[in-house]
């Protein structure tokens, strides 16, 4: 039998299509073989309880349920999740965070309520006005992180240099690099490309002294190249071209196999190529990458997508035990304070 | 032997990757089954001269050549462009279309540079304050427009509105729709999300009695839809989202080609899907869709892709010719004006 978890996460079991069934196969997934965390799950204790005989990784030691009979909508607005939502599960999550009794909150909920919610109950940490929503991207190379994703509308040059110093602490408790590079996304590589804001970043990001690599600006064609391990955006630009590059890749994919299954020969093709694009669909997986990390809060909190299952579920729960065992939030405390 | 042209194109021959001989082999290819334009040459005349003698297609009614004894570096820094480029083949080009003597400028040169100089020589439509590059992208259903893909970091309400009659404009010349649909490219589809800018573009164009189709917002994963026909965003997070698509476009089919390419089992299906390969390469080849349009000047300029071969060249002649005998700039005059 495990022993009791050294850490816990809040799971706001509710969020998400196919809540709760995809997030307790996701935690089932991850408790096959690890024993380091204990699951609180906050939803509706008689469907999770009736559902969670299936998965045959849970026992009275690694989870635990809190009945919240409320629940967020996916599509909801934020306005009606604050105003009704206090008894949902994902608010009582993010409490059960805020109150010490758990380390990190993931949900794969409404992401506007999940961000607003989390803001007013964990608090932006001190010297850091907003927080950032932080993606892992594919590339050629090891994977980088590309922050942020839409958590603000309006930027400001300090929220360039906060993001850099934040991104490069997720990097180098993710991926361990000690001096991790970082670069901000614009529409050229000259120092003279830009709007004021992202050329006042640059300049104050040129002359401080900072324990990661920074190496200037960087094009969104090159975020695939690999060379950068930490690429910072407006919350509008980062959203949008997050955005365009899923859609971009779902059209490519879709117009591939559009080509293959119009005709015989093209069906056959697919037949005979059959482990080839089992490889391709692995390698390629979007679940791998599963989780927006909002960044800049006094607890951690994962985004799951909404719209995948179980095994993307599982990969954001993985991403979440690197970020507490990496002690994240105290690392960014450091980071912020000493400077 | 062809009648004299109808139409002239006035080309900068020496701009972008492996000039003039891409550029020739493009005016080649369209003077094979077209004999509505004629093609003023602006380069190295010795040079084009030599080279022009490969290519079966050209004769004394089809173009002339203008010697022009600068080059603009395809790399080098607008402001030198400007200082020292008078005499270039650039210049030269743009000149001569502002003097009448073309009905359209296309150069694969430095983006930067053409679009300062044309602004300089050309000016804007009265009643538009800025220009803004837009371009063609592939959906499901048919091509759409997209813009300001770059020529504008700082964006107002009015840039939105005037380009969605601009490019609304484009649309009907290309595509003969007689309503198209618009939206402005958002990070949600609520009316309350994005920056206060965009937030009156919206208010204002849901108010106002337009000859286009307003649609309200739309988010980048679901440009590739195809349900909306013009859509327009600011410069800043236009450009980055156009070049992320693009990475992400690479990333995926190099990622597929590797899988392939590292096993035996792989090289022998590549050899057995040979004609599905190359039919996939045919429908998804980005040339078809080469050729960055500027909006809102008097005269219509094309940015042919710098980096691509005689063929892209081709389909930006082709585009080109439908934006002139589309007669395009007079259809945006007569929009702006009648409101």
């Amino acid at each position: 039998m495990n022993l009791a978890s050294n850490y816990t996460i809040a799971v706001d079991a509710m969020g998400g299509d196919n809540a709760p069934n995809k997030i307790l196969e996701g935690i089932n997934l991850y408790l096959k073989n690890n024993h380091d965390i204990k699951f609180h799950l906050f939803g509706d204790e008689k469907l999770i309880i009736d559902r969670i005989s299936k998965f045959k990784n849970f026992n009275k030691n690694n989870y635990k349920i809190t009945n919240s009979p409320n629940i967020i909508p996916d599509k909801g607005s934020v306005r009606n999740a604050i105003r009704n939502g206090k008894k949902s599960s994902m608010w009582m999550a993010i409490d059960c965070v805020k109150n010490n009794n758990a380390d990190l909150v993931i949900s794969a909920g409404n992401t506007g309520a999940l961000l607003v919610i989390s803001k007013l109950l964990l608090k932006s940490i001190d010297g850091v006005n907003k927080p950032a929503i932080a993606g892992i991207w594919p590339t050629f190379k090891n994977p980088c992180i590309v922050l942020d994703l839409g958590a603000n509308v309006e930027f400001s040059e300090k929220n360039y240099v906060d993001f850099s110093k934040i991104g490069s602490s997720l990097f180098k408790v993710l991926f361990s690099n000690n001096s991790p590079s970082v670069s901000l996304l614009n529409i050229g590589s000259e120092d003279s490309k830009g709007n004021i804001k992202i050329k006042n970043a640059n300049d104050i990001l040129k002359k401080s002294n900072n324990d990661f690599n920074y190496r200037g600006y960087i094009e969104g064609n090159q975020i695939k190249d690999g060379n950068i391990d930490v690429i910072v955006t407006d919350g509008f630009a980062g959203n949008i071209s997050l955005k365009t590059a899923e859609g971009t890749a779902n059209f490519i994919t879709q117009e591939i196999k559009k080509i293959f299954s119009k005709t015989l020969y093209g069906k056959i093709c697919y037949i005979f190529c059959y482990f080839i694009f089992k490889k391709i669909k692995k390698n390629l997986d979007p679940r791998k990458y599963n989780g927006g990390i909002f960044l800049g809060l006094n607890n951690p909190v994962i985004k799951s997508h909404g719209g995948s299952d179980g095994l993307a579920f599982f990969y954001s729960i993985e991403l979440s035990a690197k970020i507490i065992k990496g002690d994240l939030i105290k690392k960014i405390k450091q980071k912020i304070f000493n400077e």
